[in-house]
């Protein structure tokens, strides 16, 4: 099973290393978030993503295509992902009706400053093609993605999710779920490790919380692409901070390639 | 499921943290073998492994006494493991045949310088027994293994391994098998559980090979009461290098312990 790293414009993140390393930010004013930008930029994380969930003018369009083109410059070439978390999968309550949530996709996509975008597939249908139609026409990737904060669904539950994303034409398939035993550890790492297998797009998996922390760290060598840190301020329960994170990868990476 | 440590006379390794780490000794020589007990006790693992397969005067049974007696003073008080690994089981070829293994086991207990022995599971049964008889009888900690170098059986046989060690009077069950694929890991990973939540005694287990190292670092997570580090030589494929293991070790506590 070859890795299949996340593409940016045709690029693969991390220079195709497994995982690439993606630091929220949170910001709910311009100011804040531009200087969290700038802080986080600074750490070096291979992808910035824009919770804009979190963003107070989330309704004024022309502000958030504002902060998006500034965050592009305070990015020094870091690729971005732009995501609205719906509040059913544990998102921030915002202003915007569903169908306004849309046309923000549409205007952001049209906007041209963000890489990547990221939807849940458990949105109405019509809004997920819609969506896609968008990203595409503007040669954005797309992230369908599956939250659960409460519980870890089964194996083939979870395999089915990374199905439905490919099914729905994502580019990349992200399923993050709470632990509530161990055991869902090993349900979340075997449910990638058969999508990594089954799919052809890049998959992306975590378990939330303490515990989940082990799938954070270790879900690259079960295919997981892409994993979340902590530049400035976490976006989920279990995120390490950005530095531990890299220093926990380097260890586990050599520790894999210095007996195989 | 409250973590089960090995105990050490009554005491558990490492204060009860899991996972206590061992170093292994695989010394040809007397001298040889002092000098890299002393260099590797002074690394601080919670336990100290005498491979005796691989001392050359294994045959002679005073000369084993008498440096069992030097290891526990430059063990420096860090308990002793006292393992003879089969050949058929990944160890060292010997000159010596089972019998004559088992009248060794009843003088290092009679002898009195070690705390724990390991024997295989799958040698003869009545050699199993004599090694529980003796081992109890001078109130060393009986560990009962299981090693596959070939291959990872299924979660179901490991399971049975554990319980095997149980039925036949083990103080401490312990399985280690080669991964073939990452899934494997999963495998141990779930049987290791299963068995810790099952069994009234400590179970320890580990994946060999590269993709194995991360089962030696987040075993303890399934429930994994052991890990084998390198103080000065590996003894089996995959084992990192005591600093590493207790700075992956100590990442990994506290990634889990911030979340929960």
């Amino acid at each position: 099973m070859p890795p299949k790293p996340i593409l940016v414009n045709g690029k693969p993140l991390a220079e195709g290393r497994l995982p690439a390393v993606c630091a929220p930010l949170v910001g709910r004013t311009r100011d804040a978030l531009l200087a969290e930008a700038r802080a986080v930029a600074a750490k070096q994380p291979d992808l910035l993503e824009w919770r804009v969930d979190f963003f107070q003018d989330l309704a004024d369009t022309g502000a958030v295509l504002d902060v998006a083109g500034q965050l592009r410059r305070a990015a020094g070439g870091i690729p971005l992902l732009f995501t609205r978390r719906s509040q059913r999968e544990g998102g921030e309550p915002i202003a915007l009706a569903e169908p306004q949530v849309v046309d923000l996709y549409r205007a952001i996509g049209a906007g041209g400053h963000m890489d990547l975008v990221d939807f849940e597939m458990g949105n109405d249908p019509e809004h997920v093609q819609a969506v896609r139609e968008a990203s595409r026409r503007h040669g954005q990737g797309l992230v369908l993605s599956y939250h659960n904060f409460g519980e870890t669904p089964g194996v083939d539950f979870l395999v089915q999710r990374f199905a439905q994303a490919e099914q729905l034409a994502a580019d990349v398939a992200k399923v993050a779920v709470m632990p509530r035993h161990q055991r869902d550890l090993l349900v979340v790492l075997d449910a990638t490790l058969r999508a990594s297998e089954e799919r052809a797009i890049p998959v992306v998996s975590m378990a939330m919380g303490g515990w989940g922390a082990l799938t954070r760290l270790c879900g690259w060598a079960f295919g997981s692409a892409l994993t979340f840190a902590v530049g400035g301020a976490a976006s989920a329960p279990g995120q390490l901070p950005i530095e531990d994170m890299r220093a926990g990868l380097a260890l586990l990476h050599q520790a894999v390639a210095r007996a195989r």
